[in-house]
């Protein structure tokens, strides 16, 4: 199994994961700032877990993995230190309650902590990679939301999820359902994530 | 509760953590070869399992710790390729196997990732600290030996070092037994580490 | 904080999760044997993820409450059993897929495992207790579904809620709002999961 | 490789895990009171960490295995409260600190609990056997203490060394080094921990 494989065969829900009318909006300039708000919000919450989840990945990774999780280890707390600059720019409260479907996706990453790390690689790759394809829809971004779509698909994100997909095509070719379960839930929760801060509504 | 404190309190104890012939041997050129590869192979295995532990203290620290947890973690996978390195260098495999002294210690460390996170701030201050303290007592350092008592003096290294104990600080003025508890053990475990490697005897 | 005031504080959304025209459903007779069918395949979903919960709660419980926890365990592994054979007689297939509303609930179980014990043991009452409440306001149940109703408001069930209820008052005394949090998960999902048995769709 | 095998491969150190004076004086009667007391606060110490480590187990354990696993921590949690009898009888205080060599051991056990199930299985299994069988050296046991060798050989307890006994069986049917590893560190940890009760010193 290869990542492109996966995409391949779950073409029409990773579509799904990384192209949405929050993303169009972003980039015509239509979107409800309110929507904004909630996107960050929620996703400040779900990189606080995955920073959390990417420590337990990488006790017990291999250890030529070390260094790319470290590195997103490292991105990922460059990433809080960002959302918090932005939330204060904007007068945002970071502290608002998880929303369920943000909490569903959160609680899906603490879990994937129990799993294989074949499993947990495939879910990481996933779902930086659907986040910057997504983001990359909404280039180059209406001037209120530019600078943030430019932050969400920089280079040196780019390169970090290029290593991952390296990273995972090792552990995926001795790979199976399970691997391929992660995926299919990483680009469902990723689809319901946009929704979610599109509307305020749950599923 | 103090860094300071516990230092002064466990006096003799911290000593023998921080000073030993094994140390003097290095300052003064006298360290058998064979006792240098066996330190290097066994802190190859504790550097290893204290990269893992340290992924998991940070899967659940405060949000103002998250910094120093992931640049410990950043400097710990370069720590590693270092050794790596120097093992290549000097041609030790570093595939052998754990000593029980060492063990013990990984041990330890393993099992810390189940206490409060303050006993693992202790824990990593405490460990590093005496790191820090011991290869200082070995410096300059032979020739044979200058540039390992360099890097593991060097300033970064030091300033870590001084980060880790300003968030000790922190967590340690609401703290009691049982971290003054994790204290002792590490001292314990260091002196005996200390020992492990001069002699290759366990105890 | 009291097992009884935090009911008493959420009396609407306990009443949704103990409360549902799935449970009337199987009181009057008129329930699609279908959504039986799915509440008991994503039951046993649920059931081996509460005891894999169990095992984790149990090991950083304190140890006073550890003959509650393994009856609790043994009481769950049991339970399994008795789900194999009743879905052998009804001729389901217990393998089937995970649906995303309970994948909601069993990560959030998971989730729960690195919470602190206070957290874990009022989220495990309250799991057990809106079962026991729930299944009670089918009773005496249709003839077809009476067995079931009959073994899941049984009194040895209904003792081990009362224990648990016990534990999680002594830990609640000095709680706050992060058990008051869980309680409310808890209470949102017993009631979506009524709802996805019922319709099998999500929210 | 079997269960069998594992003994019989490395013989002489399970001899030594499982026959030790300490074991000879129980039987003759010529065994220090002092010792058998540090034995009793050191194995209560352990029994603790047994039972937080079968929680842990149990939580990713196959479905085949939930009920010797759960049958397991029930025993533990029976055995915790025996313990406590005992002690109150003799007048032995069980809060004592945790000795170096039972210290060692009691975080082997927990670091299994990161170690593949296999591994798991496979330490459980050698434990409770090597308990068994050392006892049994101390059949039938001094007037002094025989109930307490009656205890630790009764037939429930060998019941249950068998049934884990066929569980490790079926996971070393395609098990390797790292379960071997397991069983010999078990071995060794048994050896140490009567030689630590007998002399009350480390190593």
């Amino acid at each position: 199994m290869t990542t492109r494989q996966l995409i391949a065969d779950e073409a029409e829900l990773w579509h799904a994961a990384t192209h949405h009318p929050f993303l169009d909006a972003v980039r015509d300039g239509t979107l409800d700032p309110a929507a904004f708000s909630r996107l960050l919000v929620q996703d400040y919450h779900f990189a606080l877990a995955l920073t959390s989840a990417e420590g337990r990945y990488l006790a017990h990774a291999p250890r030529g993995d070390l260094e790319i999780l470290a590195e997103g280890i490292q991105a990922m707390v460059a990433e809080l230190a960002w959302f918090e600059r932005k939330a204060a720019e904007r007068g945002i409260d970071l502290a608002a309650p998880l929303h369920p479907t943000a909490r569903a996706y959160v609680d899906y990453l603490q879990a994937t902590t129990f799993e294989p790390y074949a499993v947990q690689l495939t879910a990481l790759w996933a779902l930086e990679r659907a986040y910057l394809e997504g983001w990359r829809t909404a280039l180059p971004g209406a001037a209120a939301y530019r600078e943030y779509v430019e932050h969400w698909t920089n280079p040196s994100f780019a390169a970090r999820v290029e290593a991952l997909e390296a990273a995972a095509n090792r552990v995926l070719a001795d790979a199976g359902e399970p691997e391929r379960d992660a995926f299919r839930w990483i680009a469902r929760y990723e689809r319901d994530f946009w929704q979610m801060a599109y509307t305020g509504r749950d599923g």
